[in-house]
């Protein structure tokens, strides 16, 4: 039986798109749309699904804070895959219009936010209406009594709901890329591939100037590179901070694994999120080199090392 | 003539309502509502206003990622001063409702996942429709010929649209606060009052591993606290990061000063933000004790021991 | 057969008296002395005995930098003990002599020096020699045609020689204590004490400003605590140097042994000098107190949860 | 009227030869002999001259540890020039001698720790005798009638009693220098020359893990390069350290002087020891380049941005 996968709905979200490109050429109705991030985590965690996808680093679709929160405070799940989706904004409409038709757009308030050159310069008289996704304004465009008669939106929604694209790649900020993650309930970790992300969340000890430098040391010293550094509120009192972080390589690497041995023995809890591989845009992740002294051979080095002086060789 | 301020509008957000707890009493007609964050930005720019207050941290209304891009990329204005807004959602009707009556609920897509257990439990039948803020669910309730039955905006809104409170508080994590920042031109900072807080952006010189702990090291051996710290795609380039820091202190402090004078020398650039007063929720910020030998009179006990050691005095 | 010992003589140094402190009542026989620091570690090397004492950290007897020189660049030796012993010196005499008889006095260049006050108060008249050693002035008085009247040295050596003590403990600084180690060749490693010493040797890969720090960070993020640090000129080249560190714990300690496997993985080269039961001054060593996370059980724990998720396990 | 110069004698050590390189030229009758290096340092103090040189990192003549505790826990003089002077041996003889004529050889120990392989290859009939400097064997043997037939010493000795070399450079390692230093009076120090050194005591706060490490930050973070660092007991309880440092730079140089105030901050104390022209062996000093970010230029552009920003400029 093929995996199920829920991800954050309706069909056409970004986030579908990043479904397909984790899983090409997936089976018709093995994915399930739905309505919020937290409906994600919840069929993953109660086991309808095999794993869902949602938003991490993303202005487009909302959500972001609430997958950092599930990840954070809710029962333990882990990454097994990310995927960054360049994002392209697509005017949609009913077969039949053209661009001079459109008078009320609907749109998420994100993506409004940055198409907005866009419509100032070709649609300078028309009404814009907020909805609850970009997947969601292509569904209602699509009514045959629609109020609206475009959608911004993604291509992917334009090609599920029947709509015609007016114009592509409108979005005021062309680079701009979304990070998506797979989620999945704990369990065997992917294999190292050489171009890992490790992600976890320190919750520090105390809140002295230096009790950061003291985690990012950990870290620093193995010669692991960081990614991501983000600050949260614990929620548990003024000013108490955890820090998500995502780390160049895997959790099987030796640096990694000894940095992650490190933090779990100063900070006051560690939730580790897994190791994956890296997706970059582009054209796919390089290799990662590590700096002197810090490969797993040199890792085994000193490791054979410490056993010869333990017994009192000369070394 | 009175100052004039921005805000993320329309009128009723909690956006608002930090504007009054930042300038209580103020006069009418002295504020501007706008519709997006990039639009109080560019009155406070082009100098239609004297200053504009946005959201920073912030998962109710949206424009969290528009703030900071604003602030990081934009052209340059500097926090004047801050607010913490508790988070309160009132379910709201025209006058003559009953919670028996509600089959329509319109509110912005983040205010809705906050609130969904109170949903559940107390309206499980009532459809929910997704709209551009919490104040413009509240201003569409209030029209006579309206498709929604209730609002959840903050109080704030009810009171600006002749609405009615139905049920008070009724999000499903009491405690959440939102950080409210007010941006000006460039000019005179704020005096110090012993309990502030300086925000900047450093954009570091290069990535290997252990970058960011000198950056921070710039901090930690100066004594002063960051309060946040956020890293950011700088945007030209895969990998490339900022970082966004909040720390405790005002520029105008020795201890500040230095270590802003030593990020200047180590990082690719620096942006800084401004010092402004701190606002914590609750009681009011206690005033920061520095670290042992970080006070200004530290400081300047080792100017002048320098300076006697620089003349050749015995010490 | 019991074990053999050669230590920096001659009879009556303050090193014979390490010697003894090390093993109280050894049989007569079992040790040799030598006349050099270097015939010490030649007697050690080459098996003529079981091992060696010298002086590592002294100004009386000179020796300390030949020491330090023989175990960072000869062939490779352990210390396998150390012993701490007041420095106090006593005024010798043949029998029958009385302090106003003293005209003439011998001993070491560098003890004449501390016991300079005593002589200019009580002995303003007499003229001071210097000979190789504090036990070769004794010696050299014992002899009946002696050029000598008294000799400045060890309680141990007035006796070796048959000398009446004329004044005990004349040395200025009353407190001072040296340092001595016993060095045998490489073996099995004295077993933990929970008070112990361990020695090494580090050629920095080079010499930025930071290389030092990073060393050091080695040992402080494992909480491991420095006892004595040296920077020593290595020999090949200008401006290059060595770090001769001692610190608390012993390589089987998990703290120890990572900091030292770190140092493995940064450094040109290491060379370890061995781990040691600590000898305190006074009233015997105190237990060491890991600070929080570095103690064996915590780096045990952190290793099972390590294990635990790199299996994928909800930690 | 000259200077007048005292210095570790008697004429012929290798300080004297320090002197000389420091002031070439330097008239007859302007330098006195001392007979200790505590005797220099209380010249210089009670102004009978106006500067003494004594040795620093010497294995020759003895006194460094005394150098240091005088310039440690000593009222306070300031090191104003330093000179590195290769360790070179001489076999000195009265006229008329020839090598197969000496069978008594005198010298000071740590001098004949260093031409033992030599006595050993070519004198291996000879007797040694152990002397208070190599100076005072040279001076010994001049007289007419010796106990002694030749000296292990300085050229300089054998010119200053009149002997006749028999063999030069007879030293088994022939690289080694010495480092000698000028103390002086406190007073105006010599001014900066781009090829500077700072030396300084630092007596730390207290003995945690990483209280090193935060000292040395202070110098790691600003660039300042440190070429000497020792640890030594206070003397006023068990385990408490200071360390002497050396640093590159002078302390009018924005960095070094920036590092200086960071430690008078963080430091139980500070005595700081002088700022003075480098002397390397050889081809003389290189200037030295600061690190990025570390140039007085650099520190003038962060102080002239920071006073900016004080003022509320965009930057």
């Amino acid at each position: 039986m093929p995996n199920r996968y829920a991800y954050l709905g309706p069909a056409g979200t970004f986030t579908e798109a990043a479904l397909h490109e984790l899983h090409p050429g997936m089976p018709e109705g093995t994915s399930v749309a739905c309505t919020g991030v937290d409906a994600v985590f919840a069929a993953v965690r109660n086991g309808d699904v095999d794993a869902g996808v949602v938003p991490l680093e993303n202005s487009v679709e909302g959500g972001v804070t609430t997958t950092i929160t599930e990840l954070v405070n809710g029962a333990p799940l882990l990454i097994s895959a990310e995927a960054a989706i360049p994002v392209r904004f697509t005017l949609a409409a009913r077969e039949g219009s053209a661009i001079a038709d459109v008078k009320r757009i609907a749109t998420h308030p994100h993506a409004l936010a940055q198409v907005r050159g866009w419509i100032s310069a070709h649609l300078p008289e028309a009404e814009t209406f907020a909805v609850s996704s970009t997947a969601a304004a292509a569904q209602a465009v699509a009514e045959p009594a629609a109020p609206y008669d475009a959608a911004v939106c993604a291509a992917i929604a334009a090609e599920r709901y029947g709509l015609r694209p007016l114009a592509d790649d409108i979005g005021d900020c062309s680079e701009a890329a979304t990070r998506f993650v797979q989620v999945s309930r704990p369990g065997a970790l992917p294999a190292p591939t050489g171009a890992d992300r490790t992600s976890l969340v320190a919750f520090i000890a105390d809140d002295h100037p230096g009790a950061l430098v003291e985690l990012l040391n950990q870290f620093a010293l193995r010669g692991v590179n960081l990614t991501r550094l983000e600050s949260r509120p614990t929620g548990d009192g003024l000013g108490r901070y955890c820090f998500c972080i995502d780390a160049d390589g895997h959790v099987a690497d030796a640096a990694v694994g000894e940095a992650l041995m490190g933090l779990r023995r100063v900070c006051r809890d560690i939730r580790f999120l897994g190791s994956y591989p890296r997706a970059d845009e582009g054209s796919g992740p390089a290799q990662i080199v590590p700096a002197k002294g810090t490969s797993n051979a040199d890792f085994h080095d000193a490791e054979r090392w410490l056993e010869r002086i333990r017994t009192g060789c000369a070394d």
